[in-house]
């Protein structure tokens, strides 16, 4: 029978790497996992406190389709907070992850056949999940001299070159670990206004941020400042405060779509996580915070640990890791395609990197991807086992 | 800026009953919901006590985007001991509730401009998803002559009339509560395998049916039986375990699905919720089918009642309520619209209940559904109000 045309998803390759990993963890062999972007620490004791109360005698059904009031406000709060924005709990909606944000906010800004732009590399499941709801991806070759980040000019040639409708930005980005620098986010979010292009904005990683030691989050620019034009941020509790398998996330909506997003919600997700939902609440309590900013500081002191080695590591080009828990890195040296070059490190050497075919189908044989979120001791016995393997490359 | 052609979804008029509700509530007021497609009893002791073991020691990061390898196999066992059919764990995808799976069955099996029939009335989320995702919904005008449900003939006209690419049936279904018998689903999958029509059956409420006393879902037929012709099972822990805000599901798939799921489930949602999924294992207890046994047990007794009253309550036509938890009754009797007639029955008597209009886009206006999902004692007394209200408008 009958398969969709829009099913046909490319794989990941990061899954791959994963199940070669865990088959390989399942024979008795190290295993030192670096691929995946995920927090090893997991939800703060806060969280998990609460959710503990929740089930002894809480009410776990359905919460309102945009989600738990009391969490709405808190997160509305939250910008206030770190952002000194002002943002009101009717404009946020609670989402089953970034996943289900960028799910709603898709469906309900974009309609079949629209052209939607983003940075190449970038997050492969923006690209999929547009193809999938039948819009069209624009692709923007994003470099070094740019941060891997989309510019005007590219947004310009896109507009004039076939129409353009939305733009999805990622700072910090993944798998770069970029950032857009307040002053670019604001010509970005007023060119899309003026060219009535729809900005989505995914600030997943904020928080995780390295530019200067002691700066957090609060200097770091969001487009919730740009809700006025339109602009939709997607945020998450996935990697700030550790809570992967939660599935809670949030989008910050401008007054235009909030509507669309209630009713396309109550009916391709009913509602959030409810427990996930009424727990979360606590991530933006002062214990929250406090674990959240602890998580933090050790993704800064194993970034430390890879940084100081790239001496060592010889990598040709490293993308600058503002934020996230990313070094993306250009192994083409080897002479090894990096989905080889992952492989066999897998294989020979037991560190599970992804390959940067992941995220870029045309540049990523020449990239990988190390995420450090790992423990600081995982992250340098990683480090050291690639530098001594890469140089048995150099012998043959 | 534009919001999307298909973000204008029909706003469902149960929300603007639950607001009032609330409302009601909220101003001191009692009120008796019997709106709600939700159990009021939550997730069985063996569920919350797993996972509150989860909570203290236990891996709640990402888990496969099908699921967890321990849940796939519970899920895949169930069939062998509820309906005597074999399903492998590789055919189960773990989903974020119904709605996840609705949303991933869809999109892997129906392309952009596919027509896909289903029943009116029925669910409204089955018509609004499809018309997110660009597909053409082909609404099947079922009566009372087929319990609401659709016949071969109506797939054959409407296959000869614009071609049909897909069918979505319910059974039991929601608003009417009825079920499709055992030899019509199989004709119907017959059907679906000759004409090459995907054929996704929703299952979610197996295990609430009341035909006979002391049979249980043993005896109700599943679309699982017909995976070989590639149809596919949702199902949901939300009904028969109770467990709506923990938003779990599944999908039984055909093999030439499986592989587009995991790429669209990799992609649109990650993985479900990873505490639901794991303590969800414990709804497969004996514990967890126990707890959900009493509570159809308690359904059944709900149901009594209002059946036991319909002479009382005089209501045109009521729907053969097989199984669910649902009435589904014509009022138009009154003389009202049956938007009025919730309205003001939830403003005169506090009683709340859904007009037909979600569920019916062209009959919905005579009909109401009562859910009995409420403890029996509730429902007893909307019932008493409802009489007495009624006999209030027959004097007018």
């Amino acid at each position: 029978m009958k398969v969709s045309r829009r099913a046909q998803v490319p794989p990941f390759a990061v899954m791959e790497v994963l199940a070669a990993a865990n088959a390989r963890r399942a024979a008795g062999e190290s295993v030192l996992n670096l691929c995946a972007g995920e927090p090893s620490t997991g939800a703060s004791e806060a969280v998990r406190q609460r959710a503990i109360e929740l089930l002894t005698a809480g009410d776990l059904g359905y919460t309102e389709a945009l989600g738990a009031p009391a969490l709405r406000r808190a997160i509305a709060e939250h910008y206030g907070r770190w952002y000194d924005v002002e943002v009101s709990p009717e404009q946020v909606a609670v989402t089953t992850g970034s996943s289900g944000g960028f799910m709603l906010a898709f469906l309900a800004a974009f309609d079949v056949g629209d052209r939607v732009a983003l940075a190449r590399p970038g997050y492969p499941a923006y690209r999929n999940i547009l193809t999938s709801l039948g819009c069209e991806v624009v692709e923007l070759d994003c470099g070094p001299e740019t941060r891997y980040q989309p510019t005007i000019s590219q947004l310009q040639e896109a507009y004039y070159g076939g129409g353009l409708d939305g733009l999805v930005i990622a700072s910090p980005a993944n798998p770069t670990g970029t950032m857009i620098p307040a002053d670019e986010l604001a010509a970005l979010a007023s060119w899309c206004s003026d060219f009535d292009v729809r900005l989505v904005s995914d600030e997943i990683y904020h928080g995780i941020t390295y530019e200067e030691p002691g700066v957090d989050a609060v200097r770091t620019a969001t487009a919730a400042s740009y809700l006025g034009s339109g602009a939709v941020v997607v945020n998450s509790f996935s990697k700030y405060w550790a809570m992967t398998g939660w599935r809670l996330g949030w989008l910050v909506l401008p007054d235009d779509l909030v509507s669309a997003v209630d009713a396309l919600a109550s009916n391709v997700a009913l509602c959030p996580p409810a427990l996930a939902q009424h727990a979360g609440t606590a991530a933006f309590s002062d214990a929250g915070y406090a674990a959240a900013r602890a998580n933090a500081e050790q993704y800064r002191e194993s970034r430390r640990l890879v940084l100081d080695r790239l001496d060592d590591l010889g990598w040709e080009r490293v993308a600058p890791a503002d934020g996230a828990f990313y070094i993306y890195a250009d192994v083409s040296r080897s002479g090894l395609d990096s989905v080889t070059w992952c492989e066999r490190l897998l294989a020979e050497t037991g560190v599970a990197l992804t390959p940067g075919t992941d995220f870029d189908g045309v540049h990523g044989h020449d990239w990988v991807r190390l995420s450090f979120a790992a423990a600081p001791e995982v992250v340098s016995e990683a480090v050291d086992r690639i530098i001594a393997w890469q140089r048995t490359l150099d012998v043959r």
